[in-house]
């Protein structure tokens, strides 16, 4: 059944480099989104904020969530846009309460420590997400075919930290305690939190998302064995569940694990398309490791772009080179971290240029 | 020159399991410590630094420090003991005014931005921290050679991040931007950082400790290349710096980069004996990489101590299996963090019980 919001409705692509570079396809130089690249770093994002009231209006208003998703293609040369949004909407649906407090970040009203709490736990009846789903509608009409659309979830298990911590942790002592002591507990709420990312993701590609990215923000701070058992194993069953074909596109998967450098051998068996890394792994070294499996994105340090423009161009090419002669797609360049609130501006425009510039020089001439 | 405090005066070593792992020598046990085990968990630790009235003020009186120090030892059938300081010390020797404000961690008065306040940055005199001296050769005596005492420091690049930040920090704004903008400052504060740290070892061999650790809690943070040049060149030039050889014995020296799982086989080159892992690396693979050159001391995570008594006794097994068989030593069972200050007490006495029971099997009969 084709809906309205189908693809074949919107407007053809335009810039296919960002999805060609996923697909290992030869693509004329490397492309670059940021993550979080619709945020506080820009002025226009903080009015549109300030007349939202708040973090969640804003991301429950599709018409808003459309306007700050555009904003930093107006400014930049993106080869990307990514839905605005949050990871905890998931879990908000699930009636745990998400609000975000001032300068504290997200909590929840609600945390999931009982069993009997837990074991009600269910997959959210996707039309609570409905005002997600039409952003990413009204997104990708809008977008015009300039650029794809990133849909995105965060991973079962970073949400679950999120769900039994309350808010964010420095220790994770709750989870990590429910891990080691009650681990059937905590793999009830990985399951349905993988259930309901499955239904979410796809019904974000129904609505027009033409790649996905799940976040596993915190499945870093596991232990080997634990990561295994705890993350990778359910955004497997992520990967595993997705509809990945729509129309004639495949809409490829990126998986990021921050501080997973370790495993990267594992994320790519997976079956995703691609892995996000964050800066501490060399480009050159983990695309020795899995560079025939998976595309690369990533991994400048955000914190470099608070540096003069002659060293954020230093650090875009060290990037570049680390990952070296392509001849074919492969790498997709972004941070390796959400882009910092009070970055410079005019960072991201030096950014942005010295990579379509000088990566050209590593892809064989189109 | 022998002092009063030169090691032949201290009584001879009954317990020496943890220096012999430490060397890969045969050993009849996975000998274990805990990193912060003189700490806030203990009821009693809790009542001597409330004696003290502050945490300097427990620092710095070698009488209490001793007391702190020895307190886990009378609980825990612990292989090692190690120096209650901070790795603060130094920075605070050099005139940056170190205090702990409750609740908040470690805050520094003057914190180092301008050019002229670097220059003028100097290698403190040691006398100034004589008492830190003075507290390793009383713990030393009261010790009785029931066990070896550890020495530490912190990395140049991490007491460098406290002392550019100011306090604790998560985006290491202040340090990186130094980083990347004026990395000719930063290379200055690391070489003083160095050769202070070189001589606050030796001091501390020198008073009787007889094993170093130097903790580099933050490299994990800095891209790779980064890692490399900013903290590794100069935890490389500590080790060489260090006068390792005390009368007939020799003093090995543990480096411990939190986060540094990436880069294990270049922290085994500065010529270290003993790699301190956290508990993201797998110690069996971590034994492949870098066994033949160094020991590995790790690495399970702190948080599994809040689990049941059975489950805190299957993670150490899960640590112990996963370095395997050793014949000889070379694993020294630690966490891979600092204990946290909820920890319950009877965890740690089954943790070591364990760790002590279980790893017979993997060792050859003395």
């Amino acid at each position: 059944m084709t809906s309205p919001n189908a693809p074949a409705a919107f407007p053809s692509l335009k810039n296919d480099v960002f999805l060609r570079a996923l697909r290992r396809e030869p693509v004329p130089y490397t492309p670059v989104w940021l993550m979080r690249q619709a945020g506080r770093y820009l002025e226009e994002y903080r009015q549109t904020r300030q007349r939202a009231g708040s973090f969640m209006g804003l991301a429950q208003n599709p018409e808003l969530a459309t306007e700050v998703t555009l904003q930093p293609l107006e400014r930049f040369a993106l080869d990307a846009a990514i839905l605005f949004s949050d990871i905890l909407t998931v879990p908000d649906a699930m009636g745990l309460g998400l609000s975000f407090v001032q300068g504290e970040g997200p909590q929840f009203a609600k945390v999931l420590r009982h069993e009997n709490d837990i074991k009600s736990l269910q997959v959210p009846d996707m039309g609570r997400l409905q005002y997600v789903f039409d952003a990413v509608s009204m997104i990708r009409r809008e977008l015009g075919g300039r650029v794809p659309l990133i849909g995105f979830a965060g991973s079962p298990f970073t949400i679950a930290c999120y769900m039994v911590e309350g808010q964010g942790t420095r220790e994770y002592k709750h989870i990590k305690s429910m891990m080691y002591a009650r681990p059937d507990l905590l793999h009830h709420i990985l399951d349905v939190n993988a259930r309901a990312t499955i239904e979410y993701l796809n019904a974000q590609v129904r609505a027009g998302a033409q790649a996905l990215m799940v976040f596993d923000s915190w499945g870093g701070v596991l232990a080997d064995g634990m990561y295994q058992e705890f993350s990778l194993r359910y955004m497997h069953q992520v990967v595993q569940g997705l509809v990945r074909n729509q129309g004639e596109e495949s809409v490829p998967v990126i998986l990021f694990t921050k501080g997973g450098g370790m495993w990267l051998e594992e994320i790519a068996a997976t079956g995703c398309d691609a892995l996000g890394l964050d800066w501490t792994v060399n480009l050159g070294k983990a695309r020795q490791r899995t560079g025939d499996k998976v595309a690369l994105q990533g991994n400048l340090d955000p914190m470099a772009l608070f540096a003069p423009e002659q060293a954020v161009r230093k650090e875009a090419r060290r990037v570049l080179d680390d990952f070296g002669m392509v001849g074919s797609g492969g790498h997709v360049f972004n941070l390796g971290h959400g882009i910092s609130q009070h970055t410079p501006v005019e960072s991201v425009a030096v950014l942005v240029d010295e990579v379509h510039e000088y990566s050209r020089q590593y892809h064989i001439a189109q």
